[in-house]
């Protein structure tokens, strides 16, 4: 028997990491700019049904993180674009790893629940 | 230019998977059963700083997701133990790429952070 606990969560990096892409929109605009450089107006109209105010705010955090980096060409218009920092490329693969999982797992977890709900009740 | 989105979440299986696994007593429990079958109490001692009520609501949960399996032997006093199903063992390695990320490049997000906050201010 163990006499102390051995399993915390070391800085709490783990709570740090699911918050950084535990919001969906966070999510879907790092896969619109999976394959790189990519206008607002096209991350507008890639990304299902998000809000002008829900993709601001979502790049604006994840330029804050370190994620996402922004360029701005001074034209008439301006251009706005964004991309992957190095860092946040390093996130795609465990983006991916869990939305593989889902992919693949999802539905024996609705069947679990529906399993476990009707035992209950 | 595309004229139709393109990115959206499939029966928002994303969201559904960070439901499971975005709290982090769950992602504790789970470390905690990576070893293999673990009685209700060595886990109270395992895990810092989890409340019996918060373990067994997580423990609940799990079950309830088919992620954890719990096992009574009707002794006495009865002895209850829980482990992960094939399904959550299917889940320690996503957990673990997460961890993993987290710990390499964690700092580097904070930095990130202070840098943009010390230029916005």
């Amino acid at each position: 028997m163990r006499s102390k606990p051995d399993i915390s969560l070391e800085g709490c990096t783990y709570s740090h990491v699911l918050e950084i892409i535990s919001n969906k929109w966070t999510a879907l605009a790092i896969y619109a700019m999976e394959e790189g450089e990519i206008r607002y107006g096209d991350m507008m109209r890639r990304i299902e049904g998000i809000s002008q105010k829900m993709l601001t705010q979502t790049l604006k955090r994840l330029e804050r993180d370190g994620i996402v980096k922004r360029k701005l060409t001074p034209s008439v218009p301006p251009i706005t674009e964004y991309s992957l920092t190095p860092l946040g490329e390093s996130l795609l693969p465990v983006m991916n790893a869990l939305k593989m999982w889902a992919n693949e797992h999802l539905d024996s977890v609705k069947h679990a629940r529906t399993s476990y709900d009707n035992l209950k009740s």
